[in-house]
């Protein structure tokens, strides 16, 4: 039986019918630079490469597509493993400041006392970042229709219920990128990794360049730490905002709206943008 | 004003009202065994020794209660960023294999070649837990009813529709243990680590014994390997199950139900412990 890539099939039982459901595909990526292991997710095989450059943009390794030199699978198609590990390497003269990664996947972290907190988490990344630039105007009428932008693109959920979707959209409502994945957080990575290797992340402030995140799962920390990295001005969940992601956004100047639903949506943070 | 634990408020604007909407709260929480530090998770605060015993027994670095020494929060009440470090010591004798842990959160992992893949995944979990016990049997009628006994302990879902829920239940129905947060995986740790301050986890096979993890969120690869190492007979998801949770719980001899709504729910692995 032939399934829509992503997805794959497995006997299930409902009630009395037996059938063969389909089900969305979780497999391990290795996510490599330089030959040294950074992190390991469950993901949804497909755009590896892209969710790495996004992963890498995400966590400041790579500043945009020039710190890239090569981007590949390693071994050979038909070894066992083939597929499942990316290896990126730098451009010359591009120092990888692996140091910085995220210290919940690396287990690195130093602390010299009881040291990490919210507030830190929120004034280190501005560290690293700094504010995103202000503008676009956004109309509201643009967030309010952001799912359903967003379920154009959700062809696996149709399928499987299983998958979340990341979109990310111009300020006039196109779709540059999209993608699906078993993990909201591999998905943004997707989704803003196609951008990077378009050489459009991190983004500028100009008609057609990318603007708003739209996400089908909760806005986190780590969701609007994303959005920022590839200094987009907004984030648009479906779903809930967490506190600490509401706290990001408003200390970095990125529009975050959540509970978008209905044509209505909750705004936690920088009205200033929006235009209704 | 006064808000219910794990919540909080932040100024919201919906269409032309704004109001101080309920959030739920999201911190670092960061986990140390004997002061080194093995993960740093995004989590709701509270419940926070669950979480790190939960996540120690789901990531084999314990066995069980007798395997702890002392868990607590570092530091002094008081202290700027007390309360988001737990530390726990192991019991007198007990040598952590860290090395274990899962390589995603140590970054630590050398693979000779291309490695990681789901199938060999599936089988190092095997190899570390190996099947877990037969029986009980369970009710149809008990996964059906899952939700709903869910839905019993979503207090601050309903406050906030921002946090997963997860409860073990026994085999007759009763709620051993239940817990809410930002994070599905975390929710599971809370609820599993209760179990093991109890002395109740791994579980036993007899009456009244931990049995079912029910979870709001999707059963994904690691929330199957919790139930595992926790010997609960099954994982009951109101959401999605992907391919690998699937695979992980055939091979394990967990009954794993998705997509549990409405009174029916799609079995796709050992059936042989219901009863209709």
């Amino acid at each position: 039986m032939s399934t829509a890539k992503g997805t794959t099939t497995r006997p299930m039982t409902r009630g009395a019918n037996r059938s063969a459901d389909l089900i969305a595909v979780e497999e391990p990526l290795e996510i490599r630079v330089s030959t040294e292991t950074l992190a390991i997710t469950m993901r949804t095989p497909g755009d590896d490469v892209r969710l790495a450059l996004g992963f890498l943009l995400s966590e400041g390794i790579i500043k945009g597509a020039r710190d890239v030199g090569t981007a590949a699978y390693c071994g050979r198609p038909g070894e066992d493993g083939y597929g499942n590990v990316i290896d990126v390497t730098l451009a010359s003269g591009v120092v990888a400041h692996l140091e910085k990664l995220d210290a919940t996947r690396r287990g690195t972290l130093t602390t010299s006392a009881c040291g990490v907190c919210g507030r830190r988490s929120v004034d280190d990344l501005f560290g690293l970042t700094g504010p995103v630039p202000a503008g676009p105007s956004l109309d509201a009428a643009l967030i309010a229709r952001a799912p359903e932008l967003l379920k154009q693109v959700q062809a696996n959920f149709a399928l499987t219920g299983g998958v979340h979707a990341a979109a990310v959209l111009t300020a006039q409502g196109d779709v540059l990128a999209s993608a699906e994945d078993v993990g909201r957080h591999n998905a943004v990575d997707k989704a803003i990794g196609a951008l990077v290797q378009a050489g459009r992340a991190p983004a500028k402030r100009a008609d057609g360049e990318p603007a708003v995140l739209a996400v089908s799962g909760r806005a986190s920390f780590e969701i609007v730490q994303k959005a920022a990295m590839a200094k987009l001005a907004a984030v648009v969940s479906v779903s809930a905002a967490s506190s600490l992601a509401i706290d990001l956004a408003e200390k970095l100047g990125l529009t975050l709206a959540a509970f978008t639903r209905g044509g209505e949506f909750n705004l936690y943070t920088h009205p200033e943008r929006l235009q209704r």
